[in-house]
């Protein structure tokens, strides 16, 4: 049966690139925003082929992951469940899901995540509100409550830990003023979930979304998200479709849940990363893991003062996952960041921003919360600086 | 410097899954519409430790997978770049780039994924019309030509390789045909890249995706997509921003292109992965890979009609990469489709839409062309058809 693609096909373009080298990817140490250092477990989770989104070898590990999140974030919500995408496409879920066009939402913005969280709102048809606080200091209770009973929100957006300024933000309370108005609760949980406490039923939390590749020590491309009650009875009662076929939370119930209807094809193989970053996280324990992330960032802290280093964040509203460091003057902010990475083959972050040039941002999360990693850094920062000052 | 988590905490609900086992992942031959097995290599590739998506390491491994889809696509489209999602948001992202709200957008629906097109193009605010042919049947060019003049639509979307039914689409002419039109052609290349005849350039297409878990043997959730210079101008001239933050090709070219601006996280590991699939497909040659596809299935389609099964739809539209086969008067098609799966670790498709029950899918995609698969196949399903019928 001799059998040849068709003589009438234009001729192949060849390229450039038929004689690539094998990949090579240098080891390096993650210690920036994110993403963070894999678990070596997760990895050798994701090394497995991939199996079929229908398999009912899938649908157990589904809703095994959706079992762990649960724990993991401390909530009952049945629609809890993996977006498709890095944590920035969960982000865009809740929004996109908890948006009619016309909704008033108010973003509490003290950071780049919530300037994002204003303009994908906006992009969903909202009449987007903000409220401020300077880039590294927290809103207290008093000044959000206020604001919500001057916007009367439909939907309140609010960054629990900024991965931009190192705040964790202070929720206790605020899911009962929203509740108060109607208004849905919507929290950027990013940077915290794994390595800061979280209550998110006890908080009162409508909306949450987070990423895999900090504080869960997952590979990047699939990112945690939860609906709660009032959120769903919302979605339920749309006037108009959600205006974002792939994140739409009516149809990836029917996947999640017991019908198992297709909707797109599953990550399978990150999937796998994640059940097994999650797991790993319940035998630890979530009690002794955000005990092990708060021990780890304090004696990064005590260092970094005996360096002469100083702390962008109060200490009451300082995040144990990422801490931003004052760069000091003089000092050129991008060359010590290349000259970690190029000479010591770790990776911190630069300042985003308002903060852009003034800090480095050090994420000690997930698997890369602890001591050895700190005392690598420490030494290497020590060395870099000398040469730059 | 000892620290707890405060005291007034909440208590920590322990949930039911502290002790769940390791990953244990069955071995599949992925025969299906999707996803197919990944090349081990592919799999050995995304095996490494993330690195941050702004590391140099990181641009050069983008700058390479670029390239690789240009030869894929046989495109010199500079847009050229990787979704951070499976197929599906790749879809949506030719579609919320492509559309302005009110545009018209025509699509030619001859299958599921058409009936997708023209759900995502109405949440992005289009006028969308339609027009039909029988599932297992392609669009002629005249079909195609009378009614871009009937509609003028802004956007016309159509799927080359439809996987719900196995018909490839001649595209030939009707890039031509749309540019008379001033229309932009959107098309669907997520069975047919990297296994069927591709030549976007040649063919006038302005937007094209695909999916990793096909052809390409990569792991899915990282997805190509292109646009060319007619889809670029109209996306720099848009009166409102991309009703899509996630997918907004205007934002991802800045991080794709020479200015590297941060928008989301990558799915490092994915694009690991994706870049070896490319480079393996590279090495074999575009022609060659064809021709094996080619080659499998019509060696596939001999043995079916040996087993007196038929092929649904007419040689001259039958697609290489997938094939739908006619499930027999009186068997049940879930029950053989699950016991391949259970007695035979074998994955094939069922029918989906109008073909629900009537036929199977069977793919033979990427690694997974080859005879001995086809021969593992047929012995399958002639043992599991004698139990059935």
């Amino acid at each position: 049966m001799a059998t040849t693609v068709s003589s009438s096909t234009p001729i192949i373009n060849p390229g450039s690139l038929q004689r690539l080298e094998p990949l090579q990817v240098p080891q390096r140490c993650l210690l920036g925003p994110g993403p963070s250092n894999a678990d070596p477990r997760v990895i050798a989770a994701m090394n497995h082929q991939p199996i079929g989104h229908l398999d009912p070898a899938y649908l157990a590990i589904m809703d095994e992951v959706q079992g762990l999140l649960r724990y993991t974030w401390q909530t009952e919500n049945p629609l809890t469940y993996a977006v498709a995408g890095t944590g920035s496409a969960a982000m865009e879920a809740t929004l996109a899901n908890a948006i009619e066009p016309g909704d008033r939402v108010l973003v509490a913005v003290n950071g780049y995540f919530g300037h994002r969280l204003v303009d994908m709102a906006r992009r969903y048809g909202a009449d987007v509100s903000t409220i401020h606080r300077p880039w590294g200091e927290a809103f207290s209770l008093d000044q959000l409550t206020t604001a919500l009973e001057q916007y009367q929100p439909a939907v309140l957006a609010i960054v629990h830990a900024e991965t931009s300024t190192g705040v964790c933000q202070p929720l206790a309370g605020l899911g009962a003023a929203c509740r108060a108005q109607d208004c849905l609760l919507v929290v950027d949980t990013v940077t915290s979930l794994g390595g800061v406490p979280i209550f998110l039923d006890e908080w009162q939390v409508d909306l949450a979304y987070s990423c895999g590749q900090k504080g869960l020590s997952c590979a990047p491309g699939i990112s945690p998200f939860t609906m709660g009650p009032r959120a769903v009875a919302k979605l339920e009662q749309r006037r108009q479709p959600v205006a974002n076929w792939y994140l739409d939370a009516a149809l990836l119930r029917k996947y999640w849940g017991p019908e198992r209807v297709y909707h797109h094809t599953a990550p399978v193989n990150l999937t796998y990363a994640l059940r097994e970053a999650l797991r790993l996280l319940a035998v630890e324990g979530l009690e002794a893991r955000w005990q092990r992330h708060q021990q780890t960032a304090e004696y990064f802290w005590a260092g970094l003062a005996d360096l002469g280093l100083t702390c962008h964040v109060a200490q009451e509203w300082r995040l144990p996952t990422l801490t931003t460091v004052r760069v000091p003057d003089g000092v050129d902010a991008k060359a010590v960041g290349r000259q970690l990475l190029m000479d010591h083959n770790i990776e911190i972050g630069g300042g985003l921003g308002d903060l852009a040039g003034k800090v480095w941002r050090v994420g000690l999360m997930g698997y890369n919360s602890h001591r050895a990693n700190v005392d690598t850094l420490l030494q290497a920062m020590a060395e870099v600086l000398a040469q730059h000052r």
